[in-house]
């Protein structure tokens, strides 16, 4: 089904995002699309005050919308932008307390099927190599005519 | 070690919670502890458009806030609100959309060790008795003298 | 779709089981169908030799092996033996060290859908309350005409 | 705490497994320590008639028992055979039906911590280049003196 190139640019994956999801950006733009590349997405988060926790740590919420957000984008940059895939699991292991730096998502795409996709997240602070958190997720895709 | 009685009063965490994480209630109070028993919490949250997504249902990233929150509520009524707890991991099974309506997440705890503590999530739409979305979670305790 | 009352009866279940499935029951009969129920099934492993760990635990493989198979079985029974479930994901939380005793695995289906089930499993030592293994399990279901 | 490099050899990770895990070979030796490096390890399960199901591709329970063996391996292979490391969370995404082909299991350490390591896996049939299941795995690392 499904090519394991992408048919949607990163512009035309931030224009699709920014028009249907204007809430992630509510507070000020967070999230970025960085790079596509067959079968893969980079996504960048700023972070604002709402996204820390005690200690100045980047929250656990905020990591996990980042990995959502990722492997929507890698699914979608793959099936175009009108077949809506929907989140059906989400597994993290939180590894380190993310420093107040910006994050960097790089998502790859395990599975691309008719009916199911499945990827992995592994989130960076931005200059860091250590994983800071990692995630993996499945997402439903519609029947399409 | 930890007691499976809490230790601490519904007031007493939604205060601590309140004031460790003010954030949780930017633009408007979104969480609110319903109430503490032996191994258990349950937690409410009231949505805001922010939490919404096409379609009107409410978003995955809000449902794991919502989850991470009751099981760390259930963790510190049980241990007190000085041991700090991090979410070492976390598991999510999305099942239905969530119409737009409160959320109630139902938290037991199956371990409360020295170490760690694992516990497992049912959230609901207020008045349905379909769980919306579950989840499981793993907290690292740290060393108490 | 498919019904939230079982179709098939423990005897059927386990006939099914034995048929499809006899390299569970290798080196002597292991897995038994103990109750099927709205949504609901219980399965009871006897343990050999060969489950066991240094130090006399269950081993966390025969866990697995365990609350995937009182997943299929409960999905098996609401949906009927003809069609065939594919496990797509598994989430394990291992509690406690199993005692050398016999398992029971007490599984419920959190969803029945077209495409997709969803379900839990809590397993524990024969004769104790306490979680020895919590499992939550996706699985994927064919199309049926 | 654990240094980032190997302390055990191929070798001597192999001749431990054996001793401490004997039934893991139970019918036929199945299980083989390909290589050791650094924060990865790499194992090998050979299959017989006991692996398969209907179908004949390679039952799930074995990948996940390979897995776990895996994430084990390397996990040893970096803090060394006394120290017994305790299986905690694990989570499984079958992606393919795996051929009757022997399954190579490449683990990468992504936390390596004081109390806790945290690994994924990939398993591949021998020869191809597709995921067929994907694991991520916690461990709870005893006090050492």
């Amino acid at each position: 089904m499904a090519s394991h190139h992408p048919i949607m640019s990163k512009d035309e994956l931030t224009g699709f995002l920014d028009r249907e999801f204007p809430q992630i950006h509510e507070g000020g733009q967070t999230f970025f699309v960085d790079e596509i590349g067959p079968l893969r997405a980079r996504m960048r988060m700023d972070y604002h005050d709402r996204h820390l926790r005690p200690g100045g740590t980047i929250s656990g919420p905020s990591m996990m919308t980042l990995a959502d957000l990722a492997l929507y984008a890698a699914i979608l940059a793959h099936i175009g932008p009108v077949a809506l895939a929907v989140t059906t699991s989400l597994n993290f292991n939180f590894l380190r307390k993310p420093e107040p730096r910006a994050l960097i998502a790089d998502c790859r795409l395990l599975k691309l099927g008719k009916r199911l996709a499945v990827g992995e997240v592994s989130i960076f602070s931005e200059g860091s190599p250590d994983v800071v958190c990692h995630a993996t997720g499945t997402y439903s895709i519609p029947n399409r005519r």
